[in-house]
């Protein structure tokens, strides 16, 4: 185990926590007081804790995403079901009326862009939170404005999906689809914001010395 | 104080929090045990409750944000720098030869991008943070295919800025950066998902009628 904690950099105590929760397997008794880790393992713990400090997830939802790797479903298609339940997002008092509203628009976008999606899917209540927020704080103009939001995420979609498609063995799509999703949001966030800093000095600022990229291509 | 409760949904023991901890400015007394709040109390108290619920910050970070929005930094560029300085993603260990590859792949993407992104950007340690796990995790064909999530990025920002350049206050344009970038990140996440089972149903499953539309428009 100090073997597996040297590998691994994560704390003996950690190790045994999760092993007691059964988040992991325990390794091969080898002797009374040893026992003996593999590969497996490793790779199991990383995953852990990738979810916890990547992916930032509590443990209920840690346990529920690694029954998914262990018995995947053969419909890879409930997978992003399961990964969508290990995700909740707590939902703010808005009244009635905003919340209606944000539904509408959230509704209308995803006629637009003809997406099919079905009622129980779990990020519906998410959006609708997010861009009542959006209103209740009276910036009507960032609800006003979502296609491109939504087209970026098609875009970041085809891909997720693309490269799963591409893997040929169940087990390594279930994963693809669960550290893909989950680690994927960390890095959206954090590629939104070095986009961000181009995009701001091309328009906030002086230090832009070639025209703006996307204003350019509309004068082509 | 209870008619503020009331209005906003958020307990009086946690508006007794925020004025406490200073994220919430008192009320004009009015009688020896009551005081006055008006409507930029609740404003104030929503944005709180919309950073901490939706945005999962943490009350430091909350509080970094608010001397942002009260004295408004004139270059509204380094208003983004100080979204970012709110959000710290923890950092796994991992070891420094992969670390070394996810950083390379990101530099390689920013150059082939043509962002112009100082080093001073906080997102760099945490996208070479995901980027790492994903290879630490064998899953180097995720960190192969970063182009379209950063053309997603790219539509993102553009529209993100667009929005903050038409407003013509700079209070206002201070919020719409912190409310847009932050609350944002959940409201991506949210599409995404929705994305996601159109485009699983449209190629994992029997579902499809119609031909997959990405497909269908490179056929075009």
């Amino acid at each position: 185990m100090a073997e597996l904690s040297r590998t691994t950099g994560v704390p003996v105590p950690t190790i045994k926590y999760y092993l007691r929760e059964g988040l992991l397997a325990p390794g091969e008794r080898t002797h009374r007081n040893q026992a003996e880790y593999g590969p497996a393992h490793v790779r199991r713990l990383r995953l852990i804790r990738a979810l916890a400090d990547v992916a930032g997830l509590p443990l209920a939802g840690i346990a529920e995403i690694l029954a998914q790797v262990d018995s995947p479903d053969p419909q890879l298609h409930h997978t992003f079901g399961v990964v969508q339940h290990s995700v909740t997002a707590p939902h703010p008092a808005v009244d009635d009326e905003t919340r209606a509203a944000a539904e509408g628009s959230l509704r209308d976008l995803v006629l637009r862009r003809g997406w099919q999606v079905g009622d129980d899917n779990l990020a519906w209540p998410n959006a609708v939170t997010v861009l009542a927020t959006f209103l209740a704080l009276g910036n009507d103009d960032l609800v006003a404005t979502l296609d491109p939001y939504a087209e970026a995420m098609e875009l970041v979609a085809t891909a997720d999906i693309g490269v799963i498609a591409q893997r040929t063995d169940l087990e390594h799509q279930v994963e693809g689809v669960v550290i893909g999703t989950l680690l994927g949001d960390a890095l959206l966030a954090a590629l939104r914001r070095l986009a961000h800093e181009d995009a701001s000095a091309r328009t906030f600022t002086d230090r832009a010395t070639t025209p703006p990229r996307i204003a350019g291509k509309a004068r082509d």
